[in-house]
């Protein structure tokens, strides 16, 4: 069927078979199965035989049908949500690498929308994922409680589930949010709102309970809300609204530093500086968070730590059958320059 | 092993073969496979039987087995360098939308550097991917002739290849520069200056050469260029260097939005006013180059269309055993606030 292409390109062949490599090399099956895993014992002079023959040969091994024999394949199941939110490539980037660290590969589901989980998740196990990570914060419980079920380990990335024997790893949103609420109060701020993002996401809720809990503790103002989903968009429109209200906000929380971003956006079209006319605080510390463009005062979520948590119990998981574990990351506060600076602003963190 | 997590998670158990699905379903092991097989010939109520067995029992199709039983397995290697360039997320989300929807899974592999290259590709190889795509700048000849040669149909992404008998898409970067130099010539700028990426990437010598090259031949201005990395910090550091040089530059044309983002930075840091004072042109047109933030005048990559013609490319190379082609996009000028308008600006893109 497939035509030879051009001139300096050779012929496409079939993979030829280990038995043929082990012929050419003079040497046994099991010795060329050896030669290519890594760690088995072979001696170099075989292994140099091997690598020759097979280089001749075009011959490479089938890693799918050794995990098929071997009932054991070394995929890794990665179901992903809002690949495009900047808090995510990153994320993307730190876990491949420690998965390919640890020998094994990522098969990539994408997440279009919490209806779609059940599905992606369906789909990666019939893969015989050995595990899979579930980068999204719109998982159902249902979803949750079905992925504790499987026979094989789950992690819940950026997922706070309490009670349903699935292991999550997540940033501790709550007490970020009341750290957001101290931050504001703090630095003399009295009239605080809050630009959401959409409350299908765990994190997204725990972000707000919060940061209004707090505030409920700590002053009368009733705090606006706008927003309701995690976009430059929507943030630029929710803060263009809540800052054109007769009584205006002096502080805004956003659910996340792309919301933020927007937020910053709406306020230069609206004539407001920041800090001095109105602060904003984000969520995330995206690495634009730090460019002088925007220098926003957020909330880091440590994922190189979150990550690390991940594997961790993962690998657990995966190789001591550990029992499931939810692990909270505390987030921590970057101060840049979003933030009205007051007398108070030192005891910022204070409970 | 494993333990039991909680009350609520059932225990964990192994996943049951076909020929048990088939006995509780009444029907034979090959009515099982083929209700399990998007478009198989099956009845209606065959396949709910099925389904109603496999839901009771647990049971879930082998998909690797079936890949090395039909020597024909449904994934796609995809080997990224870059994930965290912000031009790639939204490349990512597209090509797992467009795959996906041909029934093609998705084998990531992380591409750390030039020198990684071949041992990705050949990684993915051993799953025996059905094709191949690599989505990075920075592949050598030498990695694009192997491609070339390998049974597998490879499609580079975003890299130039000449006449190596391999499938590449990509912007017509060469032409993207021109079309940069006629702009800033017709708008009235004398002093352009060159923010450059990495010289690995084909991407940044070809859109410097199409810049270089027609500034050469409509002016004598010698171009100072800067940079050498396409990073936010590099693109800062370069045009700090650049605008605050004897004779300033009156315009940047950087290699990538990235670095022009850092260049805005520094002018902001210089006091000086874009566009009065300096112009600035990006690459790429990612979402935040219309942020109100940067307002970036810049080429828009077709990402949507480069996507398309890298899938056609790649279906037609696994289905009809087509020759391998090169496919040059054109990038699209986008006109915003960052560079100087003058009387003659409507002429900007005329050779």
């Amino acid at each position: 069927m497939r035509k030879k292409a051009r001139g300096d390109v050779q012929a496409r062949k079939p993979n030829p078979s280990s038995i043929v490599v082990a012929r050419l090399a003079g040497v046994s099956q099991s010795a060329v199965s050896r030669a290519f895993t890594t760690g088995a014992s072979v001696s170099e002079a075989t292994r140099l035989k091997v690598m020759r023959a097979a280089k001749k040969l075009g011959y490479r091994p089938n890693a799918l049908a050794r995990a098929v024999l071997s009932r054991q394949s070394d995929l890794i199941g990665v179901v992903m949500g809002e690949i495009t939110n900047p808090f995510y490539p990153e994320v993307l980037e730190l876990l491949l690498g420690a998965l390919e660290a640890k020998g094994y590969r990522v098969l990539l589901k994408r997440l279009e929308h919490r209806d779609s989980a059940d599905a992606a998740v369906e789909e990666v196990l019939r893969y015989r994922v050995r595990g899979t990570i579930i980068t999204s914060s719109i998982v159902s419980d249902e979803m949750a409680r079905e992925c504790g079920r499987s026979s094989v380990p789950v992690v819940l990335f950026n997922r706070h589930v309490k009670d349903l024997g699935v292991t999550s790893v997540c940033c501790d949103n709550v007490d970020a949010g009341r750290t957001v609420a101290n931050l504001l109060l703090d630095t003399g701020h009295v009239r605080p709102a809050f630009v959401s993002g959409s409350d299908e996401a765990s994190t997204n809720r725990d972000r707000k309970k919060g940061f209004l809990d707090r505030l409920a503790e700590r002053c009368d103002w009733d705090v606006p809300i706008d927003g309701g989903e995690n976009s430059h968009a929507v943030g630029y429109h929710a803060a263009k609204r809540l800052l054109s209200a007769p009584s205006r906000p002096d502080a805004l929380f956003c659910a996340s530093d792309l919301l933020a971003f927007g937020a910053l956006d709406a306020m230069r079209d609206l004539g407001l500086h920041v800090p001095k006319d109105v602060s904003i605080v984000g969520f995330d510390d995206v690495p634009m968070a730090a460019w002088p463009a925007f220098n926003l005062t957020t909330i880091r979520q440590q994922r190189q730590l979150m990550v690390r948590e991940t594997m961790e119990a993962l690998i657990g998981q995966i190789e001591q059958g550990s029992a499931p574990t939810v692990r909270l990351v505390p987030g921590e506060l970057v101060l840049r320059g979003t933030v009205r600076e007051s007398t108070r602003a030192r005891s910022a963190t204070a409970a």
